[in-house]
């Protein structure tokens, strides 16, 4: 079977539980900058690539399989997989 | 004029002519688990806040001053704005 070139966009955020000391940093650092209605910032990772795959379910569950295994820390983490 | 919370995600990643090197010990790290067919990683940042603003345009418009003057280096960094 001939194998396809997918580009995979993951998402990868922080449990809600989990605190953001990033998120809280950038958060306080706007409003010193005079934005006063900045609230709830949260950072996550935004990581693009490629992968062969002979269909796009395949290419779906081995990124799955990648951001249990290294892309995320499915303790603390949440990602999310969009393939095209 | 009334202001209302607005949430706000924000992509920010390296410009295509920047080196990526996290992106590239990642991908190194994926081969080295055995995904051969993975190519192209880049990762960036995926910030999400809420900001009060009185209609979407002009939360458009705050957080795009934002990410110039602190979420993005805009020498190497693009960024992109999703208003909800």
């Amino acid at each position: 079977m001939s194998t396809q070139q997918y580009r995979a966009k993951i998402h990868v955020t922080l449990r809600p539980s989990v605190l953001d000391p990033a998120g809280v940093a950038v958060q306080s650092g706007l409003k010193q900058l005079g934005y006063e209605g900045v609230d709830s910032v949260r950072i996550g990772k935004y990581i693009e690539l490629t992968v062969a795959a002979t269909d796009p379910e395949a290419a779906r569950s081995q990124v799955d399989e990648m951001c249990d295994r290294l892309l995320a820390n499915p303790t603390i983490e949440n990602y999310s997989i969009e393939i095209a």
